[in-house]
């Protein structure tokens, strides 16, 4: 599996005349190895694939990994793969510019003073962000799990019920359906809270006549769900009932414009434009989505000056919203793969108001 | 509570001739501010503080934030605070080497050309690794709350469960009890799993005969704990008892040696020694230790290695291990306040060894 993600890298490197990529970034370590372990890094030349890790994971290592060359070390291991590697002295080497510190840049380079270093800003990331069908599968699967434990919140959230706990009972159904843990920590935000679009869950009480923003997700074999509803608890506004027509409105207009080939731009204005004909587009204070898969936040950015183009096989979410201070706020988010048509949905829960 | 923090950086920037500090590290700008939101910088002067975050916490940062200037932007914030400072082109500007990137390094030196970086390795972490009364309060809480679950989890635990229902209970409890979260993923890991020190839980089910180890903690006011205890399912064979025995009694002789004013290396090679003389030195193969704080992994390092002395006030877990491929894995682990004369023990679950 990961053969074919090699020989896509190896061939930009030929045509960049890179001798080797030096990639620290774990997510990117993963994706290319299969080493799912907390400290490593890998080195990757035309013939060869070094990995590095600390004894901590030797074991766990030799499991997960079997088209690598496997070294155990102490200490930084950017510097143990140079020195292992037989690459000449005026090597070549791309590395990662926005994933390697000024320090551990510094040490690189006293070990190897006459190689040339090349930043690949986004090398990985653009093949990352292309899914194959098992990839797309693990986020399918993680959806699922996402999407059942929503439909059972919708039996069991009630006023009275702290924001943390309905937090606990997110995370531990979650892991009870064969989620491997939270893609992110639940935030669920209540009333005024739901102005805060990035709320940590408080000791605070559901109240009726409160909407409330649920924005959770798990991971599947190692790939993320991101999902986010806003419901009701009982008889709401009307200024909050016309915020959440709104937030719907533009998120199934998002949701239309996804596509392959559109700029990834585009779609954040249609939708931006439909909270604006409503007057709400300054309490849209964020970008309308991202990438998924083995990160919650990966490339493309949905997003007004973004530069990305959507791809067939990525996988991204859609999620506007509208936060107004001392009101409450609505977000509406769903995880769509992009296809030559369009889009396919990977969270399927109700998006009509659900009054409970 | 952050001013007594920002004068003691203030004296050093003084007598290190710097102009400013450019922090970056989200615990460190929370440690420093109050912060708590995912995305954030802050620039510190002899008359400033400045905090950089994006649109996604306008609402929170005012909550959260009272003794600094605030600015909400798009984009590098570590740019956006420079272009606001009043600093003079030839300021000189401290910042953390190993938590810049080196392209954002080359961002932040393009806008202003004239400035003298400085690195401050290690000036906020040691800083931070002397914990106040009331952040030790805050990491007693959360050992606390750990510590009720694992008394809890000795009634509930048993041959049939699977690894990852155990996490599931774990984290749950956690939340329940009152944790904000939980400080890392919980490692459950039964039998030959044991053997891998950073173990995932599976879909393995425990079993009779196995010994289980399990490593978990809590935040509580952003503060971490930090426990692994070693149980039993039934009668193990003579050579996990022993594994067990040798390991107990490292971890007590390390917890013996901890005082300021020692040599955080003393105690790990005290720990070493003791699983030394029953010959299982070799299958100890990480660092005894480490400071606990806003961070899971902190300064000081208790380890072969380290330069660091313990201070009064530091808080930090001592945590040998011995790991057989093949057989199985002990690891004993609790957290400890450094006093002048020994230690104030934070968790207080029994650790002889108990047999389910």
């Amino acid at each position: 599996m990961t053969g074919t993600r090699l020989e896509a890298l190896r061939h930009t490197m030929r045509s960049s005349r890179l001798d080797a990529l030096l990639i620290t970034h774990l997510p990117h370590v993963r994706y290319l190895t299969g080493f799912s372990g907390s400290n490593a890094a890998c080195l990757l030349t035309q013939g060869s694939l070094w990995l590095g890790t600390d004894p901590r994971y030797a074991t766990q290592v030799e499991e997960e990994v079997h088209e690598a060359r496997i070294i155990v070390v102490h200490g930084p291991l950017g510097m143990a793969l140079l020195r292992r590697s037989r690459l000449g002295r005026r090597a070549r080497i791309g590395y990662e510019r926005f994933r390697v510190s000024t320090g551990s840049f510094d040490q690189l380079r006293s070990v190897r003073p006459g190689t040339i270093w090349r930043g690949i800003d986004g090398l990985v990331d653009d093949l990352i962000s292309v899914k194959s069908d098992e990839e797309i599968a693990a986020i399918r699967a993680a959806a699922k799990i996402t999407d059942k434990v929503f439909s059972e919140l919708l039996q069991w959230i009630r006023p009275g019920m702290r924001e943390a706990d309905v937090v606990a009972e997110i995370s531990y159904r979650q892991r009870r359906l064969g989620a491997e843990g939270d893609a992110f920590e639940p935030i669920v935000a209540s009333g005024v809270r739901g102005a805060l679009p990035h709320a940590r869950a408080t000791s605070k009480r559901l109240r009726r006549g409160e909407m409330v923003t649920l924005d959770f997700g798990c991971v599947v074999d190692g790939y993320c769900s991101d999902m986010t509803r806003t419901v009701a608890l009982g008889r709401i506004s009307p200024q909050l009932r016309s915020m959440y027509d709104a937030v719907l409105a533009a998120q199934l207009s998002g949701l239309m414009a996804v596509r392959a080939g559109v700029p990834a731009r585009a779609v954040d204005a249609i939708s931006r434009a439909v909270l604006k004909q409503r007057k709400l587009h300054r309490w849209f204070r964020h970008s309308l989505g991202h990438g998924l898969g083995i990160e919650v936040h990966e490339v493309p950015r949905l997003a007004p000056r973004s530069g990305d183009t959507l791809q067939e096989g990525q996988v991204v979410t859609v999620e506007p919203g509208v936060y107004l201070p001392g009101v409450g706020g609505v977000r509406i988010e769903d995880d769509v793969v992009v296809t030559r048509s369009g889009v396919e949905l990977l969270t399927h829960s109700s998006k009509d108001l659900i009054v409970l």
